[in-house]
């Protein structure tokens, strides 16, 4: 798939997005359509999209399911946001940010309804649906360790790993596997499709968390402070620990999360800590292709995709 | 069924309850056991069980769904506790009193996951998972319209007759129709049930209100101040409003919520609003009939059960 049709396509999926709801209380439409007016990156439904391209050469079979998946996603943004105290999502102001706690709450959870309500109204397989529960209840008990840590001074690089894959990669995965249920796919190559979604879900945060630190906000387009001042686990700060916990742990304390990170980026730089994460998300990256090493494709276009995610800068 | 019966199979249900999730992180553990050693009344799985039980004689297709929808429940009383400021439930702190607002968003949101995932895993025919997630986002707008309405001056009968309907007579008529979809009982019939539970739950809702007004918090064993400080829009107040407009908005300004309740309740008597809203339930609860009327039951269970809901006096 070239850029033109790349950028087509994330047209389309804005466009639709917002078509989804637009009957209901004028305070739901209203944040509904604040949130997708918004420009995400919509990894996860091109992620469904081009999995069934992949597959079977198109995708109508999982479209609908694919703004579903990113429905979903945003709804635990919006959760997320209140919960982290980040006031910038996307370059905008977050809901409780804008409005109010109680209004982003309910966004939220509105949200949430309006995917699973679109699944259904779609008539999609019960194995779909199975697939999106699961992968709701898996994101809130990543969020729930995630906000666990904050709290633990130690963590290791498995309680890490074990948090963003609830967290982060089983949505990844769940895209993936939707895509090919929706193809019908066999069962097997659906599970390897959803390790391959794993892997690369894992390298996908851990870029996530050292872009955070490395790149100024502007770049990420949402708020740089927050993670530091909430003790957030990340993992270059895990990384940055067992090379000199005492260091890091006495650097934490200072009150100007500023002067935290410049002195991070510095201690990252120093020690050759980038390097490290670089080789961490090629061995994750190497690890997921393997799994889908025996699948016949139709096309290249989830691994060129896949291949782009793994290159973003932001 | 005699009252021993009611209260084995209430006890069967809080015991159960607890036992659907028992695996994850900590915090979420925490805060599930806590919500679900409360003592709820559990009036819409028992709807869901007694519907089952008039159709087939048994409930055993249901009992799963039942605690799903007991589940869905409680996830809409911890969000909807943060946005109402509420600082009891049942008697106990709410979850975002007892701990915080961060810990109350995500144990409401994994109580709906763990419902979701209780019926998928239970296999569950579609068209219950279609009428839970349609519930679902109807309760949403339901509650959206409520906080709506609470920063808007005059609210007609029928613009709160219609915010009761989603926000608390859909959740009841949906615990039935999943009592008789469960039971594969026809269309035609799932529909009069349905409608049943639309009225019903209406005349719960405006009953709720009035026992909320008239009783004192600790019978009511929920905070009784904050719909009054919210400017929320009870049945009761709507009915005063009609009579004295300028008296009961002058009132409403006053800072003393207790002495507000005081003067309200001296108002609902001397102009027999407390005769009018008895008769409106007891018009609701005769509409819900008439839809039923053809069915034939196995036995009396559902309607006994709704009769006590009727008269309940907390």
């Amino acid at each position: 798939m070239n850029n033109e049709n790349y950028i087509n396509l994330l047209n389309k999926i804005d466009k639709d997005l917002l078509k989804i709801y637009n009957k209901g209380p004028k305070s739901l439409l209203k944040t509904y359509k604040y949130t997708f007016s918004g420009k995400g990156k919509r990894i996860r439904p091109l992620l469904t999209i081009l999995t069934s391209k992949s597959i079977i050469g198109n995708y109508k079979y999982s479209y609908n399911a694919a703004l579903a998946v990113e429905i979903l996603h945003n709804f635990t943004l919006v959760h997320d946001d209140i919960m982290d105290n980040d006031s910038i999502r996307h370059g905008k102001k977050t809901i409780h940010e804008k409005w109010d706690i109680s209004t982003a709450i309910l966004a939220g959870d509105a949200m949430l309804a309006i995917s699973l309500n679109l699944l259904t109204n779609s008539n999609y397989d019960y194995k779909i649906i199975e697939s999106f529960n699961k992968g709701l209840l898996t994101v809130c008990e990543g969020q729930a360790l995630d906000k666990e840590f904050e709290t633990r001074k130690n963590i290791t690089k498995n309680e890490y790993l074990n948090m963003i894959e609830k967290k982060t990669s089983h949505l990844i995965a769940m895209s993936i596997e939707i895509g090919a249920l929706a193809c019908k796919l066999n069962k097997k190559d659906v599970e390897k499709l959803f390790n391959f979604g794993v892997s690369i879900g894992k390298a996908f945060q851990i870029q996530d968390d050292y872009l955070e630190l490395m790149s100024n906000s502007k770049i990420m387009k949402k708020s740089l402070n927050s993670d530091i001042l909430l003790g957030k686990k990340t993992y270059p700060m895990i990384l940055c620990k067992q090379i000199d916990n005492n260091y890091i742990t006495e650097l934490m304390e200072i009150k100007d999360a500023k002067k935290i990170i410049e002195k991070l980026r510095k201690f990252i730089i120093e020690n050759n800590i980038d390097e490290e994460i670089d080789e961490t998300i090629n061995k994750l990256y190497k690890e997921g292709l393997n799994f889908i090493k025996p699948i016949k494709f139709k096309n290249n276009e989830l691994l060129d995709f896949s291949k782009l995610i793994k290159e973003r800068k932001k």
